[in-house]
């Protein structure tokens, strides 16, 4: 019999993985919890009613639909079938798919549930993903978004916070970061100037790919796209702009002097940054940031890690229509994402993971037979009283084994009851790391554990 | 535009039902990882091959299957199309499927990586699962399992530990429960004593029912099911047996002397019961205990609250061959499973969630305009640095809504900050329970508040 296998692209998590994992998702949800974020969730399966036409044509190509269920083909006519038209026939067999993101579904939570929330909410939400993307190194067909965004409030108080949570996590991480601001106004606002207002998107998605193709290739593509050469040229001091966070915003108020848009875009970027106390230093205000999704129209944020050559690890914007798509116009919201694939990623190379990470029980009885197991099951019953996560081998097996055991969970401390521990009420307690053993009562064994 | 809407039988949850629902799911973590079970978790897209054939016809009907990207149809001819038999369509355009329990996963997961698995493995997972269910009240397509289990030791100790874990996850709840044990070596003892050893499975199913259908019924079914009516009147005793669990195992080893089995799941019973200390009193030996599922082989176990109305809460047992299916045989398991949304209605109808579950942030500052705002930011960091989840209101718009937001957050203090506070370097703290305003220093905020 061949050995079973998952489907391409997604994961098994092991218990030592599970940890790391569980480590990432604590330390972002802890976070957002200290900022009064409040965690939702929605089902893995959506109507494909409401994915649909969400994520332009190629992300409705990669949505994973589901066959309903019984006769799927009841509705569908044999000339439908002969036609064999792909789209055409899973929209007929298929009502469901599976969720894309978060951000689709949370629109829809907003608007499916107004009438019960109160405004500004500000959801968390920690949940797999789906897409039938074609897997490759570190991209997977199912995998965690951790979201966090406010929806309901204008203020850029939201944005301040935001960036303070990335901060913090990163911090509690001990990852070093770029965090990136930019703004989508401000964009705008150089597509007015430059005379091209009508090409906002060719330029955005243009210089949105200067890190990874380079400034000649972004002007081609400029240029490919219908810029004319003069637009091109003026856009060039304003791509490689340099200095402190406020040289760069003195500069872009003088060049945008005449775009109202523009100098609103200035105006926020110049809030957020004064509100965010010695973080500001942190910040890099990065006029070439673009961020793809078009979605966005303030400001926008993006971190890299400056230790480990990996894509963007968190990203995120504000909105300002976002619910509209389920009509409900007029909302504002901000929000941001953390990549918990990346990080684990990054964590791994960096060694970051807290020492007991991978740790299993603190503390194992080896079993020497029915009656010492008896013993060691009640003086268990004691130390997991006292909170000690604590384990009795189920089989009194050869001790080397239950030793290999131990080690291969990573716990730390082994207790061994023989007939004279039992005799003396005693336990002998060793110590896996140093090889140290003690002879000890149960009590002052919690105690040394502890 | 209509409002949108989640598929039948799945569910958001709102903030206040993911607080309870972080409850029950924190809770039966905490006690499996203190009885040393560690977590994995597996893809929620199996290969249809792994879940097909075994959930019985009924269950390969309820899986949901995922379509293949692409051209799903590129391997079917207008022949097969034209016979609409829509299970071999099916099979044809779909080569996944969503998880249906979370047993199935775990049999192909210690298949799949049984070099890397140190045996006794013991496991814990926690994940959704998808059945295409007809939904009622209480049954959905979405439902969470909580799932531990031990594989690779015959060793009754596991049985022990599990009705331990039952027995402290249901008190932590502080849900009054009935703890069920049986064995189905004495089932099939009784089948062979009775004369009918191969009608061991419709026995089961049928005295499985008693609670449900009454005795009456139940030996109508055995009637039906081609039970001599001797055969029949020789279970009455057994299946009417009361008396304290030692007066019952008493009289099971005499009704069962003829019958090796029989003896000996009377021995494994007895063995548990032992070794459960004072525990032992608050578990029933109910040989009417059946457990539908047909794997279970040695010890089964079931749990139903005393105070509501509902089916079982939790179930589990002892399985020699789980594995098998997938080319491994002869690996032995025992496991327990929780039903947390049964858990979830129990709790909500006794009430029996912590007092703060609901609770969001807790401090709310309020906003008073920006200079204001400002200094409530600076101070939130600290507060927040000092673990407290706080909240900065993000706009300045009336006293009311402020307060009433943190009323609908069930924020305990809120902190106002005006020019005098700002001047002296206080806030103006303000119980939201008690109405008591205090004007304190961060400090003395901090303080108060931890």
């Amino acid at each position: 019999m061949a050995k079973p296998s998952i489907p391409k692209g997604t994961r098994d998590f092991s218990p030592v993985e599970m940890a790391k994992r569980n480590y990432i998702f604590n330390t972002i949800r802890d976070v957002y919890a200290l900022y009064g974020f409040r965690q939702i969730e929605t089902p893995a399966m959506e109507n494909l009613s409401t994915l649909m036409g969400k994520y332009g044509e190629e992300g409705d190509k990669l949505l994973f639909k589901i066959l309903n269920s019984g006769d799927f083909m009841s509705k569908t006519t044999l000339a439908e079938l002969e036609e064999h038209n792909v789209g055409h026939l899973a929209a007929k067999f298929c009502e469901k798919g599976l969720r894309y993101d978060l951000t689709v579904p949370f629109a829809r939570f907003v608007v499916q549930h107004r009438e019960e929330l109160q405004m500004p909410f500000k959801r968390y939400q920690i949940q797999p993903v789906w897409r039938a993307d074609r897997p490759q190194k570190g991209r997977y067909r199912e995998f965690y978004q951790c979201d966090a965004d406010v929806v309901g409030s204008d203020s850029l108080l939201n944005e301040v916070e935001l960036m303070q949570i990335i901060d913090e996590v990163f911090h509690r991480f001990g990852i070093r970061v770029d965090i990136k601001i930019n703004n989508r106004k401000i964009l705008s606002g150089i597509a007015e100037v430059i005379g091209e207002a009508e090409k906002i998107v060719d330029i955005t998605v243009a210089i949105d790919k200067l890190d990874k193709i380079g400034l000649d290739n972004v002007n081609a593509e400029l240029l490919a796209n219908g810029l004319t050469q003069e637009a091109v040229e003026k856009l060039q001091p304003i791509i490689s702009l340099s200095g402190t966070n406020a040289e760069k915003i003195a500069t872009m108020r003088e060049v945008l002097a005449d775009s109202e848009v523009g100098l609103k875009g200035v105006a926020e970027v110049e809030f957020v940054l004064n509100n965010l106390g010695e973080l500001v230093n942190q910040i890099d205000l990065d006029l070439t940031l673009a961020r793809g999704l078009n979605y966005y129209t303030g400001c926008i944020f993006e971190v890299k890690a400056l230790d480990v050559e990996i894509g963007s690890i968190t990203g995120g914007g504000r909105y300002d229509n976002l619910t509209g798509i389920f009509g409900m116009p007029g909302l504002s919201g901000v929000g941001i994402s953390f990549g918990a694939d990346r990080i684990y990623d990054v964590l791994n190379q960096l060694e970051l993971y807290p020492e007991d990470t991978a740790q299993g029980a603190q503390l194992l009885f080896i079993n020497f037979g029915e009656q010492e197991a008896a013993y060691c099951l009640s003086l268990a019953r004691q130390t997991r009283a006292a909170g000690i996560s604590t384990e009795v081998y189920p089989d009194s097996v050869k001790m080397k084994k239950q030793m290999s055991y131990a080690n291969a969970q990573q716990i730390p401390f082994v207790a061994l009851c023989g007939e004279t521990e039992m005799q003396e009420k005693k336990v002998a307690l060793k110590n896996m790391l140093t090889g140290e053993q003690t002879s000890l009562t149960v009590e002052e064994l919690i105690e040394k554990i502890r």
